[in-house]
């Protein structure tokens, strides 16, 4: 790799998985403990192959490169220089074989179906509607962040474009968009199988959903647990320091 | 009243809530906490009036009627034998001003849709499906457990056919059909306003589900923190000796 692989405004951060290390920029979007708990919840079986919607610098590929056997994970990302940054951790991890990132539009359906189908979708979509709160539409941390780029309609119309019959896609999103989701879910015959909501701590209302759904699944809705991020002392909770790897 | 008010095979228990007691049988479906907690979960203003579908043997008209100011609650059940015996708690604790039981079934809504519209509904409905285990389908029990007589979906129509605009309904349920009751509720056009899982203590999954929707209303779905039954001592939470005012 030449002297430009890592800009200026960049920093080479340690997911302290195998060495698995990301491009990231200083001040802008960052991944955030979201990506982690999503990666974590996906299953995701030896050989198969996943697709990685909204995938920004290409976090969640880069822990299931590190946490799973999937033969091939596609990261797709309608912003250019985060597909840069994600494409520099591809060659600095050597990772060629198995990760591959796209600067794709996801409501390009007709190019996704083009792809060959996967067994499992990750998405971490932009959790807030286009009209809530003061936004600078060309900015990137506001597309990462609020529906301008895509809805989550053209998410969940992206995925069933892309999965097997059976397959399965994780998704993790804000709790006061779980009707939408499951309904939007059902209106592509994707069926929502389990959920699981994540606390800040047992007595705190959910402020996150991983929702798994699957494509042209049967009906039956599975609960798990929440998951608390921190336990009543303020400290991390031992489920956190896990999938933290501590 | 006469001697004939409480039966050989029937109990008269005290909701320790301002006098009110409640005939119900011996050995056949009894309340159980879910009704408690529904009917501490809906909202119920001053002068409101309320219809509680699936009523049984009224528990939950009952408890409102303790609890609340409702000027009017009416409770629908199809059972015969049980309206019987909500009408015989009606006498017994003198609320004939407020409360009334009709035997009829949900499913006749073209004389649901000839009461006042009201502003409340609640329903503990059957929780399983049709086809769920082996059932008696005659037997009281059964209906009051299974959807022999009426679907989630006759239900929710029902309750669509009693609401005022704006009016709100109050359900609980099983986790594993929340699917079901978000996209009915949408369905019907009303939309879920806040979600409450019930779980047996911190660390299990959830076993119940409230809900709460409001007929014709805007989307936003708020979350509670879960309420747990039972703390990591075995004994019950402080929510729930409050909920039984002890």
């Amino acid at each position: 790799m030449n002297e430009e692989w890592l800009k200026d405004d960049e920093t080479l951060d340690d997911l302290q998985l195998k060495g698995i290390c990301v491009i990231q920029k200083k001040d802008a979007f960052r991944f955030g403990v979201d990506a982690v708990l999503l990666a974590n919840f996906a299953k995701v079986k030896k050989g198969a192959r996943v697709i990685d919607l909204c995938s920004g610098t290409g976090i969640i590929p880069f822990i299931l490169a590190g946490k799973t056997d999937a033969a091939n994970i596609i990261g797709i990302e309608i912003q250019e220089p985060m597909v840069d940054m994600a494409k520099r951790s591809v060659e600095f991890n050597k990772l060629q074989h198995r990760l591959e990132f796209i600067n794709k539009d996801l409501k390009d359906i007709e190019f996704l179906k083009k792809l060959p189908k996967v067994d499992v979708v990750t998405v971490n979509p932009p959790y807030k509607l286009k009209n809530s709160g003061i936004i600078n539409m060309n900015d990137e941390n506001a597309i990462a962040r609020h529906e301008i780029c895509c809805t989550l309609e053209d998410v969940i119309k992206a995925a069933k474009g892309v999965l097997k019959d059976n397959g399965r896609i994780y998704m993790i999103h804000r709790p006061d968009r779980l009707a939408d989701i499951i309904c939007t879910m059902r209106q592509y015959k994707i069926e929502p199988k389990l959920i699981r909501m994540i606390q800040p701590n047992f007595k705190k209302a959910p402020n996150m959903v991983l929702v798994e759904g699957q494509n042209n699944g049967g009906t039956f809705l599975k609960w798990e647990a929440p998951l608390c991020i921190y336990n009543i002392e303020g400290g991390y909770t031992e489920e956190i320091d896990k999938i933290y790897g501590r």
